[in-house]
This record gives structure tokens, C-alpha cells and sequence, in this order.
């Protein structure tokens, strides 16, 4: 049985790591989940390293909602580096599920987006653990999270 | 009992570090302070790092003031790498907590804005250490340090 | 025997792996392909890691396409700062093949450098394993991928 | 007794490792000194972590001069974060004295800058090593490094 | 004997490795040399690890020449961070050598350029394993490489 940690902040605005965890628990009974929330997107790292090699965790979901000042996205930027640093020093995914709130004006859009992108990213968290083949499968078909695919160039 | 340190600078205009650690006296007896100062932000991760490692704290908050040039800026961004660095080469969360210098122009409101941020991180530090629930509670709240929380978008 | 892996994500509209892939069984017989396939560029680092340390893999093809926006270069740019750190810890070699979709309007231009580009760091990959000499024996000839080579200045 | 490394570049246009190593042997009798000098900024961090961990120096300070150019700054963020990575991987401290070549016009003006700079970060090196509550007894006190002190705001 | 690994790229069109490497064969016969060759400058930090810690080079000299364009920026960027990483985690010099396309619109002068700033990074190179004393006397002179030196503002 493989163990999924989610990680998400009490900055978002929308409860993203409720989404994720609970896309995964619909869809797939053989998956267990630890849930951990942090301050902001800057602490998803720690949080997610610990997970990984504190608490048995197989793969993380790392969900933030950065807001839309320059300063916001330095502040994503350092989380995704520190992100992909953790992945390195685990041998262990972290799949970032960043929202910008300057993605949409209107609230509702962001809501779309943000229930797309974490439930896509909850399917991609298990294909990569459990059904690689699923992902290799659907190679350059340029998928996307939190809007609609753009599909592959070569069939146009 | 739960060690945290607390570590701020010379250059700040602002004793951030007393703000913070004052809090968590104030309001919780079973954390043991430990305060260090060094002269800039560049200079705290490695201030965390040893008080991580060397002096048995638990978890670090780093209190900083960058200017308001570009190149404070740029320190700024270097001093965050550096921190989340160091949690992930100790597996142990490090809190920062910066004010920039021109998040205002009058300095009361930016002794209002840092009395505000340091003390609602001294209560993250310790959630973080003591009551993780109390965090996962607030996922998703759009919680603020600085100014007013911000809200969730799912209940508008 | 030498093994090559080849990552490519499903973000991209082009089948990157495949046509490293083909490139590399056409050409070469005496080199093992392991291929694999993530979501975006900033699952590449961590893929490339896996295959280095655990699946034996003595050189990786990283092939992504970022997006045309600001944050796509962000990404791209922070993918790029893993794949480095994960051959610093590996000292294995990872060829960074990302073809960004604004370089062409054309989607027919734009699978035209996909291709060359691909192609030809294919060829890099074996040389670099195999072949140390005919690398050395380019050095300054301005090679390109993805458009005509540039040519060495000294000789014009 | 403390030692000191003392790491400067032949590409400042100052000697800033003689006018700091100057001021802590003119103050400080029980500190010994070890100096150090390598091309640019981007060599200062290998030159401080080997002082560091292979000729016994228990905290380093790092100078330079970068110029006045986008490419020069660059330079210089990038021997920031090196010495900042430096520093966790040691546990040890890195004082980083950069003069930036625009931050006066007249040469005078920045040999000013520069020396006072570098002599108060002498102090400090000595105060981080031997006097950490000097350093405590200033945190907040707007402290600054190449001009005078911006002050307290609590004060005003 | 001391052997310094010497680096460069297909990607150059000035064969800046073979100045760097007739350099220090003209001038000092009690060095050895490898030479290696990669497609561009972000391969330079994995190769002169590699030459550092499996092939015993006490030191690197990496030599690339990036594009004009602000992607080419962005690389060579990656490249020095990378470059400054495997210092650190080797304790051994890498000097970087990059002469950018855009430094000069004739090929003439860029040609100009590589061949002052490799030459005078060869020496460089000796200097820091074998006459630090050289360095050191030369500390604070504005010695330049790829142009005339800047000088000392001490004695202006």
C-alpha cells in the first residue's frame, strides 16, 4: 500500500489540500493519505521532506495559492526551488499544485481552476506511483492542469 | 519540552526578535527561547542552521527588515533560499519572517505591520511543534501575518 | 552495455522521448533505453535522479516544452537548476533538451526544431558515453540544435 | 584562540582584506588571521569553505567588489548564494563585504564606503566568534555597514 | 604534479579550451592536463566534478561562450550557480572563463577577448595551486581579464 502525503498552507484562500485528498480517496481505496498544513508555500519543502522521510510518505502534493505581487511570485519561485531540492535529496516526487491569484479576476474562475488542477494533479500523483505506463502513454499529448488540454502539435 | 530559536539582525530598525520571542513567553510555558542576533538576513540561515543543529532547537523563527532597493530585495530573495535550504538539510521548519522596508511609509504602520506579523508567526512556530491540528484547521483560510486575514474564497 | 534514460513529460505537444528514442535504437545498437514520463519540467530533475540511482542508468535525455508565458520560463528555469544539481550529486550527465514554445509561431517550424534538437543531443548522449574523442574534436565549432550550426569563429 | 580566514579578490580595486585584516589585529590580540585572495567574487566561496573546513578558520569574511554593470550583479548574487550554501554546509559563518562599484561616483567616496564597510564587519566577526551578546544588544538597532546607522524606529 | 582539468564546448566557436590548455603547456611544465569537451555551458558543472573526484584534477578551468539572447543569459546564469555548487562540494577551484556573444559586435574582437581572458585565467589557475603568495600581492589591483586591468582607486 503506498502512502501520499498532501500539503497545503493556511495563506490559500481555497482549501486545496481537501480537494486533492479527497479526489484521491474517491477514485482509489488502496492509497493512504497524510495530510499536513503549513503557514505559506515557503514551508511546503520542510514539510513535504518530513513527510517523505519522517512519516514512510511515498510521493507529496504540494498546494499553494502564491498571490499576485512580484514579491508573491518570488515567493512561489523559492518554494518550487526548495520543492525540486527536496525531490533530489529523497528520490522521492513532489508534484506542485500552485494556484496564482492572479490566474483569474473572478473568484469562481479561480475555484475552477484551483478543483481542476488539484484533482488532474491527484491523478497524476498515483499514475506515477502506481501506473507508470498511464503517463508514458500520454507523452507530448500536451495535457494541462487547470484548463483544458492543449493537445499534441503532431496531430494538427 | 519544545526548544524554539529566535534569530534576528542589527541591521533591522525594528527589535523583531524581542516581538516574537515576548509572544511565546507570554503566552506558552512550556517552550524554552533561545535568541541569537546577527548583523543581516543573509547571515540567519546559517544562524538557524547552527541552533538547529547545535544548540537542540526544535524549529527557528528568522526575523528580518530588508530595505526597499532592489539589491535589498535580492538579499532578501538569497536569505530565503539560504533558510529553506538549511530546513531541508535539517528536516526541522524555520519560520521567516521578514518586513520590507517599504510595505509602508510611515513607520508606525510598519511597527504595526511587524508587531502583527511576529506575533502571529510565534503562534504558527508553535502549532507547527505542538498542534499541528490547529494548523490543518486553518488550511485553506487565507490567513494573513501583516494585515487582516484575508479570508477564504469558498464561502464568498 | 551503457543505458540511457529518456523523460519527457505529458505537459509537452510533442513526443520528445520518442523521437530521442527512435533516434538513439536507429543509430546505435549497443545502447539500452529506459524511458519515463512525468507531468511537467519540474518533475524532470527528480525522474532523472530515480533512473541514474535506481533503475542503473549511466546518462539521462531530459526533453520538456515549456509554455510561452513569463511563469513558463520560470519553470523551465527552475527545472533547469535541478537537472544541474542532480548531476552534481549523481556525476552523471544530463542532457537538458527543452524546446520553448514561443522559439517558432509555425507549429510545423516548431516540431522541425523540436526534431533536429532532439536528434542531435541523442547523438550527444552516446558521445559523451562512448565516444569522448569526436566531442573533443568539436570543441568552438559553434554546433547547434535545433537550427544550422554556427560555425567557428576563427575560421572566418 | 579564534581564527579568522580573510578572503578578497585581485578584480576589487581596493585592498579590502588588508583594511580588514588591519582592524581586527589593531583591536583584537587573541585572534589569529589567515588571508586568502582568489580572481573574482564567484571564487570567494570555494576559497571560504576550504579555509573553513581544511585550515581550522572558525568564521570567515568574504570581500569584493563587483562592478557596476547587469552582469556584475549577477556575479555577485550568485558568490551570495554560494556563500550562503557555503556556510550550512560548514556551520560556520561567512560575513560577505561587497562593494558595489556604482554605489558612489567618486572613487574618494567609495574608499570611504568601502572602509568602513569592511572595518565594522571586522567587528562583527569578532562579536559573532566571541561577543555574540554585543550582537544581541543591537538586534533592531538599524544597524548599517558602509554609512551610518539608520537607527531604531521604536525610538523616533 | 598537479593536473588541472580544462573544460569547454561544441557550443563555442572559439576553441577556448585548446588557448587555455597551450597557455599552461607554454608556461608550465610541471602541470598535467585533461581536456573535455561537452555540448554547452550547463554541462560544464557535471564534467568538471567528474574530472575533479574520478579523474583527480586538483582544479578546473571551464570555458563556454553563451549566445546574446536572454535565454543564453539565463543558461550561462544556471551554469555559474552549478559551476560554484561543485566547488563546494569538492573543495576545489573551478574558474570560470565565459566570454558572451554580445560583449563585442566583430568576431575579431570577441576572438580578442577569449584569448586575453583564457590566457590570464590559465595563469590564474597555477597561480591559485601552486604561488598563492602571487595572488595574494595582487589583491585589491582591478586586474581584469578580457580587457586591460582597472587598477587600484588607492592610488589613484
Amino acid at each position: 500500500m503506498k502512502t501520499i502525503g498532501v500539503v497545503d498552507t493556511t495563506f490559500a484562500r481555497i482549501n486545496l489540500g481537501g480537494i486533492a485528498a479527497t479526489e484521491i480517496k474517491n477514485n482509489y481505496t488502496q492509497i493512504k493519505i497524510i495530510r499536513h498544513t503549513v503557514p505559506g508555500v515557503k514551508d511546503l519543502p520542510c514539510a513535504c521532506k518530513k513527510l517523505l522521510e519522517e512519516s514512510g510518505c511515498d510521493l507529496c502534493i504540494a498546494l499553494g495559492m502564491p498571490g499576485g505581487q512580484p514579491i508573491d511570485r518570488q515567493c512561489a519561485h523559492e518554494s518550487s526551488l526548495g520543492l525540486i531540492a527536496a525531490q533530489l535529496m529523497t528520490n522521492k516526487h513532489i508534484l506542485e499544485v500552485f494556484i496564482h491569484e492572479d490566474e483569474a479576476k473572478e473568484p469562481k474562475k479561480l475555484i475552477e481552476i484551483a478543483k481542476d488542477r488539484a484533482k488532474k494533479h491527484a491523478h497524476n500523483a498515483v499514475n506515477l506511483l502506481l501506473y507508470p505506463k498511464k503517463m508514458m502513454d500520454n507523452a507530448g499529448q500536451g495535457l494541462r492542469q487547470g484548463s483544458m488540454d492543449a493537445g499534441s502539435l503532431l496531430e494538427e
